[in-house]
């Protein structure tokens, strides 16, 4: 059962884009955003220029402020928020949700305090049984995505049934979606990947080249796969798009956000002068990496990219410094 | 016992520059150039302009043109030339390499018509047994490494001694080699990663952006490691500084010719002309994909993108039609 009626809440540039192309994929979209004035341009303008400026959206396109008429109906409900606010906006939209909507995540991090991924959240909030969640990765800059640039992505269900089902819904010429059933893999990785994006950021801002970007994402990806398999995920899947493949868009892009905030930090910018620069907003790396140390001493997992992006973050050690320790570490096997 | 006295052969940018790196560790090394000026500029005015232009080499770098007083009494051989050509130089050098030396690998490719690794064209033209060939590998763009920059390599030998000797013998602040055991992982990694360069630098003068990179990096580095497995690796190499992280700072660098070279096939050069407009050379994947891809095929292994580039650079097909295909490939589970 393919869903029709499909509602996106959140209307950022990657929550506007995946609904543009379930409407290009023909379903019955409806955004919601939680400014009207940004509702009003994309339901009479076909356009959101604060987040996606220059694309025209698909007519069959509809979006509101109010979560009430928007949720009514939904056979699949996407949850298109930042990850440290999506618990809160949950709860407020809770008694909305229709009860056996399909629920697609788009957010991707580790809730601090919690330590929870986003499909944690999601059925800690709603009650919803896992087979109801289906988490979307994998190499999707949402602004080349809206330019029909085609790209693959990665949609993960315990349910392989609902993955096939929002696959259907969501496949278009340009955007081919894979379906997986580790859950907890692509979690991972999408939320480690904005961490490994923010320190390849530093590097290239502390003048570093290719070959310290190249080993920065090698050495992510190790780290990523230890923390992923110790809580459960298919070590393959760190190999395959939600990997590898969004860690590298990610930390190659000058779209992302990640990068160019540790870029900042790479050039002497602390924490708070990089986020002034980038209109007040603090990457999601820069709260991630705090969450995702904590949950790894948890579970006993060396993560030394990770650790050195939080003390850089939120201990004020020097870029540089930290950066001398990372690789100054004793190794003499790759793998010891 | 680590090597003192080492001999580079060949004068290209990484040969050049991994001599640095030994002299800079403290070895006594003597580099081979094929042309008499090249050997004089490295030993009376201490640079390699035509190769890494504003790069002050060591004092203690010592070069000649003439292959005998540069190998004897050599206790390792370093072989820094194209992988084409290796078989043809190495059979004028056999009667002058000494018996014993460690025999070191920069070449990455498989040879045309042979289909054999480096490594196995080494052994074959030298007799040497596979315990005296130590291959390196890794995210090591010889630009940055000349200038310093912090970078770590894999230095891999059928025997873990002899991979630790070459470790000690060029271990400094700037440049940390790992070793390994897989040398199978390890050069077909190495070859492999010119052809998926290739293939994301088309697709870059295609004007497709990072998701497509990111893509074409995750799905050719699953082909490789389907050829590698297959020809007796370890898949825990491609996951490594010789897998990923090789293949991520070629795709990625704009120094990396073997992109560069495929950027001008996606803006609409044909090989001939792209050959024309980059000196005369022909990149290395544009041989490689030929070799690669009948090896492939002698082993049933499956390798579209390696395919799409041998179609574009030897049987004329469009870069876009080519793009198009590994694109509209029928694939519903990301590993089916």
């Amino acid at each position: 059962m393919v869903p029709q009626r499909i509602t996106v809440l959140g209307a950022g540039s990657w929550g506007t884009t995946f609904a543009k192309v379930l409407a290009d994929a023909g379903r019955d979209v409806t955004i919601w955003a939680r400014r009207e004035e940004i509702a009003a341009e994309i339901r009479d303008g076909h356009h959101n220029p604060a987040y996606l400026p220059g694309v025209t959206l698909p007519a069959r396109l509809t979006a509101t402020s109010d979560p009430a008429p928007a949720l009514a109906g939904a056979e699949a409900v996407v949850l298109a928020v930042p990850s440290q606010s999506l618990r809160a906006n949950l709860e407020g939209w809770r008694g909305l949700l229709p009860p056996e909507a399909i629920l697609v995540s788009l957010a991707k991090g580790v809730e601090l305090g919690t330590l929870k991924r986003m499909s944690e959240v999601i059925t800690d909030v709603t009650g919803a049984r896992d087979e109801r969640v289906v988490v979307v990765s994998g190499p999707n800059l949402a602004r080349e995505i809206a330019a029909e640039q085609p790209a693959a992505a990665v949609l993960a269900c315990a349910d392989h049934e609902r993955a096939v089902a929002v696959q259907r819904a969501a496949s278009t010429g340009y955007f081919r979606p894979y379906t997986n059933t580790d859950v907890i893999g692509c979690e991972v990785g999408g939320a480690c990947k904005n961490v490994i994006a923010l320190s390849c950021g530093m590097a290239a801002g502390l003048g570093y080249g290719a070959n310290t970007m190249a080993t920065l994402i090698t050495r992510g990806l190790a780290e990523t796969a230890r923390l992923g398999v110790k809580l459960g995920a298919d070590p393959l899947t760190f190999a395959g798009l939600a990997g590898v493949g969004d860690l590298v868009a990610t930390c190659s892009s000058p779209l992302s956000r990640n990068r160019t905030f540790g870029e900042r930090l790479g050039r002497g910018d602390t924490v708070a002068q990089a986020q002034a620069a980038t209109g007040g907003q603090v990457a999601e790396g820069v709260m991630s990496c705090t969450s995702i140390r904590e949950l790894a001493q948890a579970h006993g997992v060396d993560m030394p990219i990770t650790d050195a992006m939080h003390r850089v973050c939120h201990e004020g050690v020097d870029p540089r410094k930290a950066g001398a320790e990372l690789l100054g570490r004793q190794q003499k096997h790759e793998w010891s």
